[in-house]
């Protein structure tokens, strides 16, 4: 099997912002016809799932501009150039609930949307989470913080309430390393 | 709560190719400036977990361009205009992997990356599937098609082999209605 069956003949970028650019590629399909393929390029991204030193989970209830809608979602953010995945997750924790952690596990890495975009996410699970820091919010970040005891914010995911595809998966890629008691 | 906090001044399309656009909007945050939010419109889409009449899962094996990696994936496709996402489903089940279901079941809808794209995807669960039809691939589509016993494919999300969100997310969603035999 072919590790790369397409090939670039040429690449550039045809749209951009400060938060995602668009980049064109022209392509030879593995049929060898010539194409286009068109690639939203992105900053990588962490999500992280905060677990309190009393095993409960903290999820922050997220207004979404995209969706125009109210998300439940983990404390995400988007790696600044010269920053680790670790060290954005222990920045994340703390601009956006005011956490400090003892320990950050990394989970796992994904991507979120591969058909059309090359970001990557990593997940992190933060253990003995204290909500002892003043929050530092965005103007565009309209959230509160709520917490969940571990069973509910998995039923939660499980059930669909947390619509925010990288939350949910999180919480479910955490879930053997959380103290689920039955409700 | 305000359950819509921005106000939207303006709309546009600034970019876009068959597949998707983006959307730039002047806005005011709810702390009352004004900004922009560019946002990717997309189709919506469909993911289907298939599980054979034996309890066992389908998974493609499928080349990703914009990551340049092969990914463990359940089948998916977009909604085409005009079609429902349970026809997508089965229209997708037979083009990927020439797979018929017996029942279609809808488990849930979730957003792909509500920071920057507005696409929401269903996920089914295609009970009683048979690999009895040819397949249908696009020539951009390079994928091979495998059976995994359902704790096997479970302990590939689980672990990260599979890399993709929305497959990895699926997966664990339609875990409760399936038969998980401890191997």
């Amino acid at each position: 099997m072919d590790k790369h069956p397409y090939k670039t003949l040429s690449s550039r970028i045809v749209w951009s912002c400060p938060w995602y650019s668009v980049r064109q590629d022209e392509i030879v399909t593995p049929d060898g016809k010539q194409g286009v393929y068109n690639t939203v390029t992105k900053q990588n991204a962490v999500w992280i799932v905060p677990v309190t030193e009393a095993g409960e989970i903290v999820l922050i209830h997220n207004y979404r501009y995209t969706v125009d809608s109210w998300c439940w979602e983990v404390p995400a953010g988007g790696i600044k150039p010269g920053q680790t995945a670790l060290e954005t997750a222990v920045a994340e924790l703390r601009e956006e609930i005011g956490g400090t952690a003892v320990h950050m596990q990394l989970i796992n890495q994904f991507y979120l949307s591969n058909g059309f975009c090359d970001e990557v996410g990593t997940i992190f699970l933060a253990a003995g989470v204290k909500l002892n820091q003043p929050t530092e919010h965005e103007p565009t970040e309209v959230m509160t913080i709520h917490t969940f005891p571990a069973a509910t914010a998995l039923h939660m995911a499980r059930t669909g309430e947390i619509t925010d595809a990288p939350s949910a998966l999180a919480l479910f890629m955490c879930e053997p390393f959380l103290d689920i008691k039955a409700s």
